[in-house]
Parts: C-alpha cells; sequence; structure tokens
C-alpha cells in the first residue's frame, strides 16, 4: 500500500519531468527553412533526455514491482534520485542552446553521472530493505550493467573538455545499451 | 494491474501536456481591443491542439481498456506515441505566434502525422500482444479512418507550401472527423 | 471504475492548473521594497484564480461523487470545462500584469462566465446521463445559485467599461458566495 | 476513500511545484567556466527549496495516513496550506536570482513562516476532525518542534534586514532538524 504512493509521486514527477523539457524548447524566431537547423540541436537533445528518462521510468517500475515494504531511507533515496532526474530537463535545454560546446557537455554529463549514482544507491536501499536473500537482491546481483555505465558517463565528461561530439556519442550509446535488453526486463516482469 | 500503471502515466502526461499548452500563450503587451485581434490566432491554435489532445485521450482509453496485458513493445510504443504527442504544445505555440506561415504549418502538420503514425503502431503491438482472433483486433479491424487521416495530413502538409490556411481547414476536418463518430466509441465502451 | 478514470484526469488537469498559474508570476527585477508593490495586483489576481479553481474542484467532486456511470456526452462536456478552466491561468497573468485595464478584465470576466455556462452544461449532461429522477438531479434543482452567478458575472463584464476595480470586487463576492456554503455540500457529501 | 482523493490530489500539486521549481531555472548565457558560478546560487536555493517540498511530503502523508474521515473544514484548510506551497517556485527563483539581498530573502522566509503556519492549522483542523482523543492527537501533542520552527523563521525574516546569510543559515538548519528525526516516522508509520 506504502509502496503505492510512493510509486505515484515518483510517477507524477516523472510525467511532469519527461513533459516539461518540451517547454525548454523555443519557437525558433525565424519561419522560413532556416528555422529547421536551428531546431534539429535542440531536438536531438530533447530525444536523448525523452529516451533516458523513458528508460528510468521502466527500470524504476523494475525495482519497486517486487519491493513489498518501504523505509524511511528508501523514501529519501527515491527523492534524493528524483532531486536529480529533475535537473534533466534544465541541463537539456543548456545542451540544446549550445550544441558541442564543452561547459553545457560537462554539465549534461554530471546531470547524467548523478542520476545513475542516485539509482544506484536507491537500489542498493531497496536491496537493503526487502533483505539480501531476497529474490529481487539475487535479480540485481553485483549490477556490472549499472556500474560500467557510470564509467561511461565519466569517460563522457572527460572528452567534453576536447571533442564535446564524442561524449554526445557516448551518451547515445549508453543510452541504446539500456533500451536493447529491454527483453531481459520483459522476461522478469511481463511473464 | 500493470496495464494501469501505463494508463497511469500516459493519462499524467496528456493532463501536462494539455494544460501546458498554456503556459504557451503570452499575455499581449497591447492592452487596448487590439490585444483581441492579436489572441485570435494563439486561441484557434491552442482550441484546435485542445481537440487533438482530447481526441487521443478519448481512443487511448477505449485501446488500453481491453487490453489484459502488457510487454516491453507495447510499453516503449506508447512511450513513442508520447513523445510526439508532447510535440504537441511546441509546435501549437509556434503556429500561434505565427499563423499561416509554412514552415510552421509544416512542422504542425508534420508533428500531427507522426503522433497518427505512432499511434497506429502503438495499436499493431497492442493487437499482437493481444492476439489477432481478439475482440480487439477485430473491433479495430483495417483501420481505414486511421489511414485516410494519414494521407489527409500528408495532402495538408503538402497544401502549406502554397496555402497554409486550407492546411489548416485539413486538420480541423479530421478533427471534426474524429470527434463526431464517438458515438461509436461510446457504443461499445459505455454499454 | 470509468468515472474513477475521468476524475483523475480532471483532478490532474486541475492539479496542474492551479500550480502553474504559479509560473505566471514573475520574479519583479527590482529587489527593494519597491517590488512589493508591484507583487500586490499579481499575487492578488493569483488568490482570486486559486480559490475560483479551489471550488471548482470541490465542486466537481461533488457532481460526480454520486455519478455511478458515464457517457460520451458527459466526457466531453467534462472536457469542455476542462478548456474553459484552463484559460484561467492565462488571464489571471494578464490581469496580474495590468491591473485595473479594461481590456484584461473583461478577458477575465468572460473566462470565469464561461468556466460557469459550460460547468451548467456540464451539470446538465451529468443529470442527464443519471436521470432525472435520481438523487443527484434532486439535490442539484433548478440551481438558482449557478444562474444568477452567471448574471453577476455578465455584470462584472460590463462594469469593466467603466470601472475595472467593480469587476473585481464583483468577482471576488461571486466567490465568497461560493466559498461560504460549503456547510451545505458538507452535509451532503461527509455525512 | 474521501481521503484518497484529497491525498491523490494534494500529491499531484506538490509533485507539480518541486518539479516546476526546474522551470525557474534559466540556463546561463555565458557557456565557459564562469557559469557554473552563476549557477552556484541559482541551485543551492533549488536544493533548499526541493528539500522542504519532499520534507512537508513525507510529513503531510503521516498526517493523512491516520485521518479515517474528512469534512470541508480539513479541505480547505489543505487547499489553504497548498496555496502557500505553491508560492515556494516563485520565491525560490526570486532568490536565485537575487542571491543575499534583504527582501527576496525576507520574501522567503515569509513564505516558509506561511506554509508552516497553514500546516499548523490543517493539522490542527485534522486533530479536531479525528477528535482530541484518537491516537492521531496524542502523537502531534502540543508540537513544540513546529512552533520552535515557526520562531526560528521569524528569527531567519528579521536577520534578512542585516545579513541575509544568517537568514539562510536559519532555513537550512530548520530543514536539517526536520530532515533528520525521520526515523522517528518512520517508526510509527512503517512498522
Amino acid at each position: 500500500m506504502k509502496t503505492n504512493r510512493m510509486e505515484a509521486f515518483s510517477d507524477g514527477v516523472l510525467a511532469i519531468i519527461i513533459t516539461i523539457m518540451v517547454l525548454e524548447l523555443k519557437p525558433p524566431e525565424i519561419i522560413d527553412k532556416e528555422a529547421f537547423k536551428i531546431l534539429i540541436p535542440t531536438l536531438i537533445s530533447y530525444i536523448l533526455s525523452f529516451i533516458y528518462v523513458g528508460i528510468y521510468w521502466n527500470n524504476h517500475h523494475h525495482l519497486l514491482y517486487k519491493l513489498s515494504r518501504l523505509n524511511g531511507q528508501v523514501l529519501w533515496s527515491n527523492l534524493h534520485w528524483l532531486f536529480w532526474m529533475s535537473l534533466i530537463p534544465f541541463s537539456t535545454a543548456w545542451v540544446g542552446m549550445n550544441p558541442l560546446e564543452t561547459v553545457p557537455t560537462i554539465f549534461y554529463g554530471v546531470i547524467l553521472l548523478f542520476c545513475g549514482i542516485s539509482y544506484l544507491l536507491l537500489q542498493r536501499k531497496v536491496v537493503h530493505c526487502e533483505g539480501r536473500n531476497s529474490d529481487l537482491a539475487k535479480e540485481i546481483g553485483y549490477d556490472w550493467k549499472g556500474k560500467i555505465t557510470m564509467l561511461l558517463y565519466a569517460t563522457g565528461i572527460i572528452f567534453a573538455f576536447w571533442v564535446p561530439l564524442i561524449s554526445y556519442i557516448i551518451y547515445f550509446v549508453v543510452a541504446i545499451g539500456w533500451f536493447i535488453p529491454d527483453s531481459r526486463i520483459e522476461k522478469t516482469i511481463m511473464k
């Protein structure tokens, strides 16, 4: 019962995050064909962030689906994770307005990195709450994938100092990496 | 149970989409009677988009109402459709600020077109998930109406190169066409 | 079951309407004591609109609480009402920026008037759906109060041509009139 | 049942409040390392407000969790509290744009103070509705903590006239004070 409340609140916040990014898309002043050129980096950054929020939404469901009880630490870890998630629209807007610039690219990477770290922390608290011998704990295991993702974000942040384009390629590759093996989650939840 | 979660999330996103369009309406600087003249194109584009989101909300309910289980493909098709829906406020704002201009009109039509295409894809995935012999599959059938709508959007986009006004007339006609046979949906769901 | 979905969607939209009005409040550029003077009309218009949305939220609950089934007409009447409600933040912002000016005051009154009219229409559709002999129909009755409110809004709009201040006084009086006899609703619902 | 509706509406409004604060964060024009310096006060004010909304969300749940019935006074006290909460994004934006300035600091403190006062009022109405001998009434007791908090906010507002920095330190200390003894709430709810 209590889990439902936290899920509903998180869903609400994620639904708002995924939608308000659109408010940061400013209609271009120009209305000839050039306008599309200006729109492209903005739209690409929007797509990237949309995919990230979508992946997190899916994973978050998966994580809470098997959680039977709550404690204060899970609650605050969840809010902590939502805090970093809530900075995605802001960093997306900055990146969209200044494509391929070093500082916004670093900032975007740092936000992704902290979204990931806070999610791993939430995961740990959930496992702790559920017990180390629970099904959930076994399923998550050591979470190599989560840890490699953190490393890739860090690499992306470092590349931003020289070639921001590579950073974005890394960010996209990570997104695709999480997007594809959705089938694994499917096996566990849906059947 | 799982269907409920996806429905609730989609409802949340659609509720936000339909509401944040208002944030794109900027109060005019002028405060004499001329202000209403400036407001009119903005309000018309808002009304059009509001009707579209309302229609999609109704149809989406209808579609998920009979769906008994979920898979990852339905989940991601739904997010894909929400992505295109989420661009409606942005394109509405652009159109409202530049009424009867070619480029924004094309952009608006393209967004409507992709909302429609992604909805048809979602519909196909839902039918696939539910089974080809299910009631849902029979009810949807070949969906001539959906396909003709796509054709009309494409026609609207082409007309935008010469007479944007005709594009908007087409967009409105499509909206009315979906709005009226609501009685068919009513027969199926409500009784 | 179906009523719940419509209620949840309406609640979502109303929650967003009541909250995004804040986004229209722009922090003043000045940061000395003069800033408060600029803030006052904005805050007053915000308070007025907040009370109106709060009252409508309460009444809408009351209306749907006893509704046992739905049809397409109720659904679209509800969306129609939400359309006018969604224009409240916009008109509040305009009024807050141009206090005591004729055109924004008229616009604000017109929005309130249409919120009221569309609510009365929704009420009629709900009664029609539930049946003329239902408890709900008897409770609502001829709804003198609703009709007098419409008349007061119209009076407010007319006064806006000469003395906008009187319009606001009327708008406030109506709000208070709906706010106070909350006890009547309480009697019916809560017990 | 009725309590659920009010909880869901409040959750919706709080989810929006906590998220739209991000919309007030404007991406800086500058994109070199200086940008981070401009971002810092904005981010700090955002963090502070995020923690406050998080704490209130937790406490609000705690308060309503044991409430078995509703009356109109609880309903309107809740809306009254949400009104003050809804001003947090606005005051956060103002403070973030003008760090360590007297007037915005006072305004921020006043909003916090009224959030607290309206919460205490809501608490009183809830206790009144539930009965003076209820478990809830005993648990809340005289609520020394709530009253001391009000005093600290008032102290913060007074300090803002001379050293706004001290005001923020007080606001942070209060937040930490509410954040830590979460364990007490945990004991009551979670077990």
